[in-house]
């Protein structure tokens, strides 16, 4: 037996993550899709304030149901496109990993079936590996839309337990078409179909949100996190909208008091700042939109984007491109199908570091 | 299908958690083990100051290796038995459980056995169904030790890759005697023995803890929480001392960025002021030991206790003492081997009515 003994399953595996840079490696980081507008200094305050009140009562477990933060978040989804939605009608965990985790806990698991379409979110996989879930992998067209036949079709002859359907898709910003979640559902039967909008506030005018749907559905789950817009991956906050039968269910799986009290009080305190740390969303999204042009304009072929990072390529040798941009101090991600590089988008300023150095980089490679 | 279509084995299930009431309905509450001292003001203000830092950046995602933190836990153990232990010897997660789940998450599984000694801590089937790994439980004796020999016999039967021996024991206070941690260890081969010390730091004079054993087993795992001595179940904050390579193997499976940066800055806090926060430990063991002697000298049974809580009884009818309390404002937990109740220590005024209120119980039930 080798030593430590892993399940066998896991030997040789590396553990998850993008490659960390310190800022003295590479100054403008664009490689996670973070948020680069901190917190406002009113929210830190209360951020600050709000953690002392619940550290003054740290000896006693938290609030295993989370009911405060539960009506905050049913509040603000309700802003979104959400409608009617309760407390009994949201579920959060430490960061939308868990919330998928538990959902493929409750609803995966051996002799079922999780499926979505590649190219997609990398972390999928990992989730069903660890619920022992069998995982099947539709394609998407070459622009990275969903055929809804070819998905459909595909829903009908693996009936899925499961089904995620990132909106955006990450890594390639594609966001799906109003008509694809209710069909998609419908086929599913009981079958679950989680569309994981983690990027769903940067989606461009007229593209609905999946919240819309809920009342219609009542197999949809939409998750969503509080690292993208809400500028807060640092504070771990995934959460999701669905028929209330579907939190309860997953409560038979949750640990124990799996929020913790300074998180909850800090996600309340974002929330009670929703309009201030959402204001950066718009300047991001005309970003967005300038990136891919420029990208574009480069002779690129970009993937059209309703997140805050953008897919292009196609390089012979993405990884000497990637590399390159490292050296002038710029980290994006190496990432989706061979030859393309995802960048996340930053401050105009970074921006205009990575414009620099591309530039550079295409023509010291022509 | 029934909705929602949850796995098989969950169906019917309710989630795990003891009974919770306000404290308009049970003002005095001893019933989940919590420490009845709130951290120091100088403590809560560290903590606010640290939350606060820490939101500055929570756009970023937090230090996914944590590295500053497990340099912090490694020194703290070194104080309680530790030897020569480095970060590389330290992992830790969202409370114990989820150490525990990722424990088996790595080295259970399916065709793999999990093993225990009942009566035992309520959680680990809940890993073990998780997880997939077989669930199985030798027995302890009456007075709720080990048989050493039953034990060794067993493990050399099952073959189990994970063995679970928490010391002290929950729900019963039971500590392993030292030759135990050895004996197991050497019988498990390559498989871990996991001594779970959620409450190591309340074990009586003359007691060890297996930190000091660490350096002779390699199959070793030793695990702390801080929500107990402590007094931070608030924050959730589990971890284990073992061998880097465990740690290691670990990261394959840990979701990554698990630990937030609020988490880590609060723990990180918190353990700058171990000395006023354990300062408590002392009088809580007093206070243990007190109750005890209480307990035995109105005729009940009392196990032997090195935890911060007692099992005593037993009750033909255990649920109408619980009642009869709860009635008195007085929450105590229903748990352990049929007739058996749990009360954890308090502050010496709450302890004194819950001694007036189980007198007046058992008059009047007499």
């Amino acid at each position: 037996m080798t030593w430590p003994p892993l399940r066998e399953e896991l030997r040789g595996l590396a553990p998850y993550g993008a490659p960390q840079l310190s800022l003295e490696q590479a100054p403008v980081q664009l490689n996670v899709n973070e948020n680069p507008y901190p917190p406002s200094a009113a929210c830190v305050a209360d951020i600050a304030r709000a953690a002392g009140e619940a550290a003054a009562g740290l000896n006693r477990y938290p609030d295993r149901e989370f009911v405060e933060l539960r009506a905050a978040l049913a509040a603000y989804l309700g802003q979104d496109g959400g409608r009617d939605l309760t407390p009994a009608h949201v579920w959060a965990a430490n960061g939308s990993n868990e919330v998928m985790l538990q959902l493929l806990q409750a609803f995966g698991g051996p002799g079922r079936v999780a499926l979505s379409f590649a190219p997609t979110y990398s972390m999928y996989p990992e989730y069903a590996r660890d619920t022992l879930t069998e995982w099947v992998v539709g394609h998407r067209e070459e622009d990275f839309t969903l055929d809804l036949d070819h998905a459909r079709d595909l829903v009908l002859e693996r009936r899925p337990s499961v089904v995620l359907l990132p909106s955006p898709n990450n890594p390639t910003g594609t966001a799906l078409p109003p008509e694809a979640v209710g069909l998609l559902c419908e086929a599913a039967g009981d079958g679950l179909v989680v569309v994981d909008e983690a990027y769903g506030e940067f989606r461009r005018a007229g593209t609905p949100s999946a919240l819309e749907l809920l009342p219609d559905h009542h197999n949809l789950v939409v998750t969503r996190t509080m690292s993208k817009a809400f500028a807060l991956a640092g504070a771990r906050l995934g959460y999701l909208a669905a028929d209330p039968a579907i939190c309860d269910a997953i409560r038979v799986v949750r640990l124990p008091y799996h929020l913790s009290a300074v998180t909850q009080a800090t996600a309340l305190s974002a929330l009670r700042h929703t309009d201030e740390l959402l204001a950066q969303v718009d300047e991001l999204r005309a970003e967005r939109d300038r990136t891919v042009a420029w990208l574009r304009e480069q002779g690129l072929t970009v993937a059209d984007s309703d997140a805050n990072f953008a897919l292009f390529g196609t390089f012979d040798d993405r990884h000497a491109v990637w590399q390159a941009l490292v050296d002038r101090g710029v980290l994006i991600r190496e990432t989706g199908p061979s030859g393309w590089l995802r960048v996340s988008m930053g401050t105009p300023a970074e921006m205009g570091q990575f414009r620099t150095a591309l530039t550079e980089v295409m023509k010291e490679m022509s």
